[in-house]
């Protein structure tokens, strides 16, 4: 069972992942895991169901059978998950220190049955149904008492933690409200209280006004480069009308979300030639989703750079490209140009500097 | 000029390096800048001072020149930084937005001449000298009022941020308590409050009781893999003695800490394989280091896996090595190995997974 770990000073908590313990010769390729990319051993590709635990949720041709071939999306346990569905929590002290047990879930959720379509290039359709097994997964999980949050994320390519090439996202839930997430929740409440309204809401009012800053605006959506930016082409998806869970979206808003989603990741991919990138969608915790004080969003970082030890050290970010540089980019990115052709992932395309 | 802005939410300052803008065909390498490694053009190396910014400080033979040969550790302006020495902060709001002048200092600390010899493998003398080159410009930008705090840091290797290989540490002031910074204060005070104890005193006298995450212990310090280390053998050095202030070590402290230093980066250096690294000094603001309200420490972070979106959304991190195997591994490392022998910077040893 993993163990959760809490730092007594910044409280912090780490998952300590015993089970699968790394030794020293395991992390001889410095910093770098390789990523899995062929297709005739890919855990995630159909017909090798086998290869991952029993499904939890397929969406799947009518009379397919569980476990096989058929499904469009296919939601399953990670096979090695970073927190354990089974057990107690067993909170205990050890003189100056607080520990758990590593209770939570960690699930993959397959986006598709091609091996090297990504994300960015499947239909608004395809990326409107990963949506929806997203909020299926999330409205499950929610009924579970042990879980206070429930994190939607996605990792592409190596620099950016992807293990699989097959596109995929994933979901951990875990059994305390995550520091960051805390620390968004007490900024927007100490702007609420200060001005009674939400900083969300008025982030999206501004930057519409604005402008520069914004990719995308549709009814329902705005892309944009955040002002305080901490990645360069850094994005974030904020939807217009303000709701605290992104479970609460209403039908015509997931397919704009799908459309604004795909959009921008076509965009980025265009600009930075498939970069690495992760995604995660913040949303309010399980206990306060149907109250207002909260605005779902989600952010997305290029990983373009690397965190060293000042931003380790200090947390402050040094971003080489202005926000409202990277929006011009972005929006003047010719999605027809050869660029910003889908790649097999199986095959990586030849970059310069490689 | 560099600017300060700030996420309304969480409060995180990020800098916006306009001058050194970075355009989408600059980040081509897909987030690995290369390490510059050839000696014959390194602008570190003796003789050629011209290539860096005037000496602020050098240790150097009596009757040798400023900005030339004859110094043994030499601090210079960091030729692209990240924050300028001139100017006013000039804070102001733009709407909901707050920003201020980038506003500091960014130095070098070249650690010795030899260009492929690493920190690690100086002498504790000259180690030791290192130390008292962070201490005498951690004093002199103290005195201005512009500055809140000082981070001391070090990135060795590429994949941990270094773009130059030739051993050199820097240091950064800023014109704001960082955010990380603010968080260790704040759980330093909490702690104070409740337990009327030093939360660092007892930390110390907890690792040395338990003693399976120690891996070195010496009359003035030690260096321990902490409870809850987010990155596998994560390591933090801590001083016994209870001093808010790395400047206010007396001169047998330091001759303890280079040794120590010195001890755990060829313990990390023999048990990984020479991994990339940050460490950074975390000390007290500028305007609290004569109080008694913080305990001093180094911390230490091979970076040997990838934080990911499940990191960036929450804060969690998840440690694939306990930090108990982590320092037995550590103190069992063998330093007469051949892993363990020096390897010159310039001509990178072949790596397994390379």
């Amino acid at each position: 069972m993993p163990e959760l770990r809490r730092d007594p000073i910044t409280r912090d908590w780490v998952i300590i992942a015993s089970e699968r313990a790394r030794r020293p010769s395991d992390f001889a390729s410095h910093g770098l895991g390789r990523e899995h990319q062929e297709a005739d051993d890919c855990p995630f590709c159909p017909g090798h169901e086998s290869m991952t635990p029993p499904e939890i949720l397929a969406f799947r041709d009518p009379g397919s059978q569980r476990n096989s071939p058929g499904w469009w999306v296919r939601v399953v346990p990670n096979k090695f998950p970073a927190l354990a569905v089974e057990g107690d929590l067993n909170k205990t002290g050890i003189g100056l220190y607080d520990r758990m047990n590593g209770v939570g879930a960690h699930e993959v959720i397959v986006e598709t049955p091609e091996h090297g379509k990504q994300l960015a290039f499947l239909d608004d359709r395809q990326i409107e149904d990963v949506l929806w097994a997203y909020r299926a997964r999330y409205l499950d999980l929610k009924k579970d008492p042990r879980l206070k949050y429930i994190l939607i994320f996605r990792n592409h390519g190596r620099v950016a933690g992807a293990s699989l090439s097959h596109p995929h996202s994933q979901l951990v839930a875990t059994p305390m409200l995550p520091g960051n997430i805390a620390v968004e929740m007490e900024g927007y409440q100490r702007y609420e209280q200060y001005r009674d309204r939400c900083v969300y809401c008025d982030m999206v009012r501004q930057e519409v006004e604005e402008g520069k800053r914004v990719v995308i605006d549709n009814d329902f959506f705005i892309a944009f480069a955040p002002y305080a930016s901490k990645y360069p082409f850094e994005m974030w998806i904020m939807p217009k009308r303000h709701v605290a869970s992104f479970a609460a979206l209403l039908a015509e808003e997931q397919t704009a979300l799908a459309a604004t989603l795909g959009e921008t990741l076509r965009r980025v991919h265009a600009c930075l030639n498939d970069p690495p990138y992760n995604f995660n969608i913040h949303t309010a915790p399980c206990d306060a989703d149907d109250r207002e004080d909260f605005h779902w969003h989600l952010e997305l970082f290029p990983r373009l750079t690397i965190a060293a030890g000042f931003e380790m050290g200090t947390g402050i970010y040094i971003n080489v490209t202005p926000p409202e540089m990277a929006a011009e980019y972005l929006r003047e990115a010719d999605l027809t140009a050869p660029s910003a052709v889908p790649q097999e992932t199986g095959v990586p395309a030849k970059k310069s500097g490689d």
